[in-house]
Order: structure tokens, then sequence, then C-alpha cells
């Protein structure tokens, strides 16, 4: 049928850094078969989603149309890309087809939630291919900050796509399978690739790339010269890192303990899928008290100044028995993500107080990013030849700033932020809806929607304080007391150091005694002009307007 | 008398950049003559102090000795050293002294507080000298990021001590005095110095510090090839970066416009106090909006992402009849404070949405800091030669670097963090008490102090959310009515689609039907009860605690 069409919409990831989630669709307008990229998720923070674990793209408009998707694939295994397994799978319940060391962190994730761990399905990479509805999808491995990392090779009848996933250039990355310019080619050259849809993350690094491996000299050279104990963090999946590191540690005659749960699994996940090997032998932290602190490492978790993680938690004091100390060194090998450097910077405040030498990247020296530089993308887009490029995995700058460079190389470009559905049938993309897409928050136990007001609530409370008011009126509407003010995040004392509630609840008892019969018999009225009253009188004691919450009790005859 | 000593102690901007506020000391112990320099504030973010407007010292240890206090000086007029002043002040009731342009400052501070203006008084630079009890004082011209920066020439019977206050090594700084060797070291012939006190913000910056006037040549480059309307932010306070940045325009015929009321002030007070000279002619917004947008150049506030100020605002809409368009610039000429990044970003892509183009400082071609560099205050120790020195502004890891420098050279050094008293009499200094500092907070029109819980409460309702229960009992002690609750900040349904308010009401019920006579007639412990209750149902329905807030009304015959 010649109006078939071949569409892409991102829920999530598209003008923003974090939790990606992309859909493709085959098929008649308004009834295409769709297939599901990532599954991954956000972290919140104070500002935005106080309280709030996690959060994860709104995938509404996929579970309405449930019946038309025809499979789930997870290019790699970092939190923002299949973080969200446990959470949205029960809402689609479709297979989940992963390459092996994200299929066995994903059936972990399963596992977790108390969900079927066959719905994942292990997939070797290209050329094994996946038949999903219209689609045919190939996995292909690229290197990045995790094992097994692939790209997604998807055809359809319309062409085919090929959607980057995480991926960086880098002939030696110390773990899996190196870059290689002639499999990319042979993509392009096996059929013409009709779109791009690229990694965006580093599109303003304007330098090339540099490899997992150059970092080993440098850091063997750094360990070998510090003289207490040598602590070491960076981000649990980056199993090649924490490879290298240990390497450079065995060099330097030390021992390895590893701290921190996440980074425990991915070491395991890595050894038991066989991606990665010969791996120096790791101790257990009793072993490691009894070793002198000039011949141990650790490799901890919590690069990003999270609290609960094992850096935060050596900041802080003693932890599982080890306690930093003057002439230690603590090496940061990872950069902080823009908004967690509060954080960090505690960290490495404490650690200064302890008298521990801390070490940041030094510009690099001792830390590599997974991802491609603006010379490796455009190195990829004349590697392909793409039709057209969409760029994702970025906010809305890095997204423009991809599809400048693709219009510059002569390449059919646009940014498509989550909820744009781009028809990419013809020669160029082109907008052809726009969903209304949104954030899930996982808040406790219980997953709601960032529309819903409650995150706003506490917002509202944090800045403003909230007051409590509550009255009693009998039978024939009048008052039984005063009312009563408590107040929960604001001062005791007002003006002249009166106590705050005491000044509102006179206010409110004047208010009261000359309340019309009207108002004191209807409740949303009577709670309107009480919580008037109660703001005024907070404006002029203490120069703010807290939320007040009014409780309206009606004693009826029995 | 023999026993006299001279003491330093900070009690604020020692451990931490922002709110500064140091004390010196000349006497017997326990009855020196004080003086005090700078009274500083700094800003709260949503993971510290939720709705607190400004934060400042805790300056109780100086109220207990008021009657010991000769003076107080205010180095410079950013708002990290002097806008505590119109709050502290009161606390205080001593002369200020200050340069012209910071004594200005200080008067309109002291205005809006509704304080008397001529308790500041304007102090010529060196040689006039300020005698203040045991102490003479000269103010010595430094450059910074605002105009009439000083450092401090205290000298007291005990010696020479030099307080930087911030400061940067320019030669051509477009405002103000150039740096000069000399000076200084004429400082250290005239009479040894004893002790440096010293700005370590940039200790961890390793190349020489760049001159302002380094700026100008690519910034008219840059500025001349734009197309549309050219908008630059800087923070108000750098009256010679707005010069440059307003030379620049001229040269590219464009007319300059202001917005923003701080920038409007700090350009006004220095034309009115001659520390600018020649600046562009400024129009106002009605007339910028009828000049072509390729001849018009906005300088506006909010560098930092503030929300209120006119950079967010021009990136939520319109502004005073401003909208930036695609193909306009938008230059931030300064550097993102760490803890600001996601304010500034929220902006950029805001921006990128309206296909303006961002320009940040790009590595320093846009910008250059304030504050001298490594090597430069390795300089300023070799000039001055100082028995001792005690780093200041920063936070503890600058701390620790820049005392490290100093032993290196062989000069005596510590660490001193807020709190820390430091007899600097002999040779090297010496930690002699520790005083209990803390932070003020302004929230509102009423300064609580951080230790009160008021915030704390906010943070625990923001990250938790807030149940309220109340209930009714009779003169018998007997229940009226169920339990009624209300739910701010949480969610309202919980397992099941339930209701969560009914779910707790229901247990809450059932508990009042079986709390025993005792219970139900001591409201402490009632109250602790229906507390216990409310938190363990949540945590089953939602997966959280709330915090609760049970208010027990008990009618009495009439």
């Amino acid at each position: 049928m010649s109006k078939d069409r071949l569409i892409y919409l991102p829920l999530g990831g598209a003008g923003e850094i974090g939790m990606n989630c992309y859909v493709y669709g085959y098929g008649a307008p308004g009834k295409e078969r769709l297939i599901v990229i990532d599954l991954g998720v956000t972290f919140p923070d104070m500002d935005g989603a106080p309280g709030v674990d996690v959060i994860m793209p709104d995938i509404a408009w996929l579970e309405e149309r449930v019946d038309r998707i025809d499979a789930i694939f997870i290019t790699h295994a970092h939190e923002d890309h299949i973080g969200a397994l446990g959470h949205l799978w029960p809402k689609l319940k479709k297979k989940v087809y992963a390459r092996r060391f994200t299929a066995t962190i994903g059936r972990l994730k399963m596992e977790e939630a108390g969900l079927p761990t066959d719905a994942i399905i292990t997939v070797d990479p290209r050329p094994k291919v996946v038949e999903a509805g219209p689609f045919k999808v190939q996995f292909l491995p690229v290197a990045h900050s995790i094992p097994e990392s692939a790209a997604l090779i998807i055809d359809s009848p319309a062409g085919r796509v090929v959607h980057s996933g995480d991926f960086k250039l880098d002939q030696s990355p110390v773990v899996g399978e190196p870059w290689n310019d002639a499999a990319w080619e042979a993509v392009a050259a096996e059929r013409p690739v009709k779109a791009l849809m690229c990694d965006s993350t580093n599109v303003f690094s304007t330098h090339q790339g540099r490899s997992e491996a150059t970092l080993a000299g440098p850091l063997t050279e750094l360990i070998s010269k510090a003289t207490g104990m040598f602590v070491a963090t960076t981000f649990g999946s980056n199993v090649a890192r924490l490879k290298t590191l240990a390497e450079a540690a065995r060099a330097s005659d030390r021992s390895i303990c590893v701290l921190g749960r996440s980074m425990k699994r991915m070491l395991s996940v890595a050894e038991q899928t066989g991606v990665l090997a010969g791996f120096p032998r790791v101790i257990s932290p009793e072993e490691a008290l009894e070793i002198p602190r000039r011949n141990l490492m650790l490799l901890v978790t919590g690069s990003q100044g999270e609290r609960r993680a094992a850096s935060a938690a050596l900041s802080r004091g003693k932890y599982l028995g080890f306690e930093m100390k003057a002439g230690d060194s603590f090496l940061f090998s990872s950069r902080t993500i823009p908004g967690n450097e509060r954080g960090v910077i505690k960290i490495w405040n404490a650690f200064s107080e302890m008298g521990v030498r801390i070490i940041d990247d030094n510009n690099g020296l001792y830390h590599v990013s997974g991802h491609a530089n603006r010379p490796d993308l455009e190195h990829v887009h004349r590697l392909l030849l793409p039709d057209m490029l969409v760029p994702m995995h970025g906010e809305h700058r890095h997204l423009a700033e991809h599809t400048r460079i693709a219009h510059e190389a002569g390449i059919a470009g646009a940014v498509a932020v989550n909820g744009t559905m781009m028809d990419i049938t013809g020669e160029a993309p082109r907008a052809v809806e726009f969903i209304e897409t949104g954030r899930l928050y996982l808040d406790g136990s219980v997953l709601i929607s960032a529309m819903d007001g409650v995150v706003r609530d506490r917002i509202r409370m944090a800045l403003n304080g909230h007051a409590l008011v509550t009255l009693i009126l009998d039978e024939k509407n009048d008052p039984m007391g005063d009312p009563w003010v408590e107040l929960m995040g604001l001062t005791d004392l007002g003006k002249g150091g009166r106590p705050l509630n005491e000044t509102i609840e006179g206010d409110l008892a004047e208010y009261m005694a000359r309340a019309g019969r009207k108002v004191l018999r209807d409740d949303a009225r009577l709670e309107e002009e009480i919580r008037k009253v109660t703001r005024q009188v907070a404006m002029e004691e203490i120069g703010k307007k807290p939320e007040v919450t009014v409780v309206i009790s009606r004693l009826v005859a029995e």
C-alpha cells in the first residue's frame, strides 16, 4: 500500500539528557506497527521534584496503542536507557531484546520487580536479525562507557534507519569491540541509510574523542606515586575503567577492594557474561582492613556525589570499617554531570578537612567521555551518508547544533523533541503530529504524573511553609471556641516577638465574630476567607504568605 | 602590656565562598578591641534552604562583645561582602568605613533598610589612615570585578597585617587603578608584613590571570559579526565589562539599552562617584524598541540564571516589550558559579528553542575572572614576604591548597575556617579558640537561625509530604465522629486505587475505637499514636512516611 509511512517519535531523551525512549512505526497512518527503543529513567532534584525517587517518560501514548507494539529493544544497560524497565514493562508486556550483558542486567531488574525474566531475549550482534512486525533489527556493537552497547540497524519496507544509541569512536576500548570504520561502511553499502538517529551529547566538544586506553599510563603513574590508601570512584558500569584502575593498582602492589552494590553487580555481570576477562583478584573488606594502607586500592561508587553511595559515606566518616586519613588519595575518574556539582564539591571539602589529597579528572588525563565528540560525529555522518539526520540524546541546544552540522554537510535534518512525530518516509524528516508527552514520577511505591500537582504542592510548602487552621462549628453554624492554628516550616515569632500562631488566631477569632451567617454555613467561602486572613496576617508579621489548609468541622445533633 | 595579643577570627567566608565576615582584635586575651571586615551574604538553594531569601553569618559572638567593637570596614560592594549591611548593622551600630563607590552602595542599602546613612564614612585610599581603637587601617586600591575594591593595611601594636580582600593582578583593568608591584612592595618596605590574609578563590587555576583589557578585541569582533539583536549578560556590578561591551557595541553601530535594576544602579553609582567616565549613551527601552534589531545591544542582568532577572525573563518570552528572535545572539560574558548550572542551562535551551545563537565565555575569550590565579597569588606572597599567611575567601579545599603553597614557599600558614580564632602575635598562626558560628536566614522579613528547625521542617515536607489529622473529643474524652485526614504533597490514591485519606481515616477510626481511656485523655500520647498509625498506613499504601500534624480539639461543657 503506497500510503504506508515510516515514523519516528521520541517520548524521552530528545530535549533533555536522560530517560531515553524512542518509538519507530511503519504502516498506514494511525495504524503503524510500532517498536520501542529503550525505557530509561532520569534523576530528580530538589528544585524540580523533591521527594521523588526516579523520573521516567509518560508512555500513555504507547499504552493506548499497546496492541500495535511488536517489540522493545534496549541499546545498553545504563539507567537512562534501561532503568524504567521494571516500572514500565507491566504497561506494555512485550518481548524485550538486548545483547547478553544488557539482557542480564534487564533480567535482574525484572526479577526485583517480580516480573517474568523470560520476557528478556538475548540477541547476538549483527548479522543476527530480530524480526518485529514490519521491522528487521540488528544490534551493531559500539564502544561506550559500559559493556556491549549497540547501535540498532532498523530495516523497514521504507528503508534502513540507523539508531546510534550511545557511542564513541574508540579503537582500543579496553573492554569490548574496537571501533571499526569498515563495519559502518558495510552497513551503508549493504543498503543505503535513509535516516540516522544520532547521539548528540558531546556535539559541543570540538576536539576528537580520546580512547579509554590512553588512561592506563597516567593512572598507573598517579597511583604508583601515591603514598597512603588510594581510593578511586567512577560509574560502577564503566567496567573498562575499573579494569584500567585495577591493573594500575596491581602494578603498584596494591590489592583491590570494591565498595558499593551497583559496582559489584556490574563487575559480576560482566564476568559472568564473558565481557570482562582477566580482572585482577578482588579482596573482601575484611581482608582489605588487614592490609597496609600503602598496599590498598578501593574502587567505590558515588562519582556524582550521590548521598547514599560509598564516596559520600567515606566523606562523612567510617564506612564498613574504612576511614580516610591524611596522606590518602581520592580520585574522581569521572566528570561531574551539570546539576551534581554541589554534592561533589561537598565531598571534596569533607576530604580536604581530613587531609586527603583530592584528584579530579585533570582536564581529561584521568577520564575520557563515553560519547562521540563533534569531529567523530561528522566522521560517522560521512561513513553512513544518510538521507537525513535526526539528532537525539541531547538538550535542545545539542539537537539544534547537531542539526546545523548536518545541514552544513548537505544532509537534511530537523530537531525533534519529545512528542514530535516525524514522518521519515520521504527525502527529509517532516513533523506530522505533536503528542502530549510528560513525565512519570516514582514516588515511594506509586507512579504519579508530573502534572498531578502533588510535587507542586511540596515545592510550595518548601518555599512558603504550611499553616493549618482548624475550626469547629455547631449545628447552628456558630463557632465553638476560637480557630486553632498550627505552623509547620514557619518561624514561631512574628513582629515584636509575639507568637505568630497566636497573632493569627486572634485575627481569625475577630474575623469569625464579624462573619455573616451566609459565609458561616458555606464551607467553600468560609475556607477561602480564613485562608485570606491567615495569609494577610502572616505577610504583615513575617513577610511571607504560607500555604494554608483549613479544616472545618461541623458538629451535627445526634 | 606584654600579654596583649593580635587575633584573627573569620565568622563567614572561610570554608565557603560567600557571606564574608572577618574580625581582628588586639588587646589582653578576652578583652581585645575589635574591628569587623565585611558583612556579606550568600544565596540559598532548594537543597539547603528552600524559601529563604538570603543567608548571612550569625554574628552572635560580635553582639555579645559589641562594646569592644571600634569600627566596621567594607572592602568592596559585592553582595558577598556588603549584602548583610542593612540586616546586621542594627545589631552592631558602629561606624562603617569604605571607599567612595562602596560607601555609596552602602548608603543605598542603609536607606532601604530605614537606617542612618551617615553611619557610612567615605575614606580615601592610602596614605589616608582610619584610626579604630588600637588599629590604624588604610585602603589599598586593587583591581577586581567591581569598581574600587580594596585591600586593607591593618596596623596594630603587634605588627602589620594585609587583608587582601578580593583582588586580581590586572595592569589594564579598564575601570579603576592598574595593578602596581611597587605599591605593594612599598607596603612591606614601610613596615614588615606580619600576616597576609589572602583571597583563595582561584588557587586551583594554574595559569596566570588575564587582564580585563584582553576582552575588547574578541568582543568587538564577535559583536560586529552578529546579525540580529545582540544581548549580553554579566554581573551588574562588573562596570568595566559593561563598558567594554558597550564600546564594542558602539563600534558596530549599535545603540545600548540596559535592562535590570541592579545593573542600572551600579552604572549610575559608578558615574555619580566618578569611577566610570566615557560610558556610551544608554537609551531607554521605549527608544530601543524603535531601533532596528541589527543596531541594538541589550545589556541585561541574570548571568547566573536567576529566575527573576532579565535573562530568565527574556528566555520565557516577552519582557518590557523585547522578544528574542531567530538570528539574535545572546552572550553570557560570565562563568557559571557551581550550583547555578541548572538555571543557566535552562535559559540556554529556551533560547535554543527560539533559534537564538547562544555564546558562552568560550574558554575565557569573552570573560576573565576577577580573582588572582595561583601564579598571581605566589607573586603577591613574594612581594609582601609575610611572616605568615592565613588563606580566606574559599572552601576548605581552597584554603588547604593555599596553605600548602605558602608552606612550599617557606611561609608559615594555617587553615582557619569560620569560628577558628587565630592568635597571630607570634611567628606563626596559632588556633586558640573555636567559636560556635552559624548562619542566619532572612526569611520574608524575619531573621531566623539555621538551627531553628524551621527550614528543616520545610525540607521534610518537600521530601515526604504532609498529612494533617484532626479529631474532636467531647468532655468525657470520647471521640466525636471519626478522625479527618487532609493530605498536602501526597498522591490521592493508594493501593488498588482507594483514596489514601479515606484509607488512613478508616484505620484511624479503628484505632480510636480500641484506644484506652488513658491514651484518650492524654494529648501527647494520643498524638503520638495517631502519627504512628498514619505513617504506617501511608507506608503500606504508597511507600512513603509523611510528616504528620495532629490537631486534637476537646470540647468543654459550657
